[in-house]
């Protein structure tokens, strides 16, 4: 079993990626917002890259059965019902709707995945049955971090350490490649003190401008859920 | 000052890079290679992106003036004089010699950084002395490492932590970006065994069962040059 991660979307070949196993990470928010929202009973989660598809997809729906949510910039999108604060995605809101979701970077990556035979989406919050999940798919493991804008982000890459930490002792003799060795080191190294290590991040400094704070605090909450939300090919929708 | 890594060609913005100053990094062996050509003698280097451009640009050459060198899949070229082995790139053959240079990732990472302002080549050859080059030019300092076929490679990022390391005790306060970071750490944890780091690297593996353990140990000798490689505008050469 071999093992690697990609730092961004961009950087994802779909070439590699097809007919693996893709854990999909966008710590803040995206992918924590997803687990979170699934976690308290959304039926589905429905990615889509602009608002106006979000939108046009929402006309499918009868009232009242989804929610629009997700950001541009960090803030809620006119008209939409929730940002994409996870701390927003509570049960008596989201349980049973279909919630159609669009974030800048999160489902992008999502989106770069499709190739994938598994593709599941991870967290701090649901970083052990992540990791276990993708696991038991059997296949090679990808780790796909959504990033920020482009670019490598310390927030994904110190998840990525904490999943292939567990999926090392899963699968102690896995091959790793060199991004996957480097961030495996980087969370081993950093495990009592993932705050501090986040802090570093320029995304971090953005947050916490935008006096989000609160959210953060919330993402780096570890294995809180073992709710994994995987796409349905089917359906074409994330789901438990 | 900001400090910051991108951790392939691919991923660099030519945007952000232009009018800053960039490092590019191909320890295994591209800028291991020119650094040794030119501190051993050699008047200028030429980098071209394909062979059929390297046999052009030899016609506007005399004979005897020029090298032909470079590798295509880590081999000598078919009718080039030199490989892309640093070990031959020795004072008796280089001497005054224009070497016309075209590697996998090397080349395509020079290319890539055109707009810079100041546009240096680093290695652990010259690590200290190109760390101080680029601070002296007193802009922001991308690090644009070469990867390996478009993947981030632990031998580039290494040595990105090095050149971090010189380039934070030159600028304490320089902020760092999120690769920046993680490199230095990865740098700093590893500082008496960067052997045993890149051999975790996919790329050394390649190199070693192609029998070039030699050329990697000479890469990975530290600060043995002076000489720092740089791109000169106006004659379209690597030059000292």
């Amino acid at each position: 079993m071999f093992m690697d991660v990609f730092p961004t979307s961009e950087a994802a070949s779909t070439d590699l990626l097809a007919g693996k196993t893709v854990l999909v990470i966008d710590v803040l928010r995206a992918t924590s917002t997803i687990t979170t929202a699934l976690a308290n009973g959304a039926s589905q989660v429905l990615p889509v890259l602009t608002i106006k598809e979000a939108h046009r997809r929402a006309s499918d729906f009868a009232p009242d059965t989804y929610l629009l949510g997700g950001e541009r910039k960090a803030l809620k999108i006119p008209n939409f019902h929730l940002d994409n604060s996870p701390r927003a995605y509570v049960r008596e809101v989201v349980k049973n709707k279909t919630i159609i979701f669009t974030t800048t970077n999160g489902t992008r990556a999502i989106n770069r995945a499709l190739s994938a035979q598994t593709l599941l989406l991870a967290s701090f919050l649901n970083a052990r049955a992540a990791a276990r999940r993708a696991w038991e798919a059997g296949k090679d493991v990808y780790l796909l971090c959504a990033g920020t804008r482009g670019r490598y982000s310390l927030d994904d890459a110190a998840c990525a350490g904490m999943l292939l930490q567990y999926l090392r002792k899963l699968q102690p003799g896995a091959q790793l490649g060199d991004l996957a060795y480097t961030l495996l080191h980087l969370y081993r190294t950093h495990r009592k003190g993932i705050l501090q290590l986040i802090s570093q991040a320029s995304h971090y400094q953005r947050l916490v401008d935008m006096g989000l704070e609160a959210d953060i605090m919330y993402c780096l909450q570890e294995n809180i859920y073992t709710a994994v939300p995987r796409w349905d090919k089917k359906q074409n929708m994330i789901v438990l």
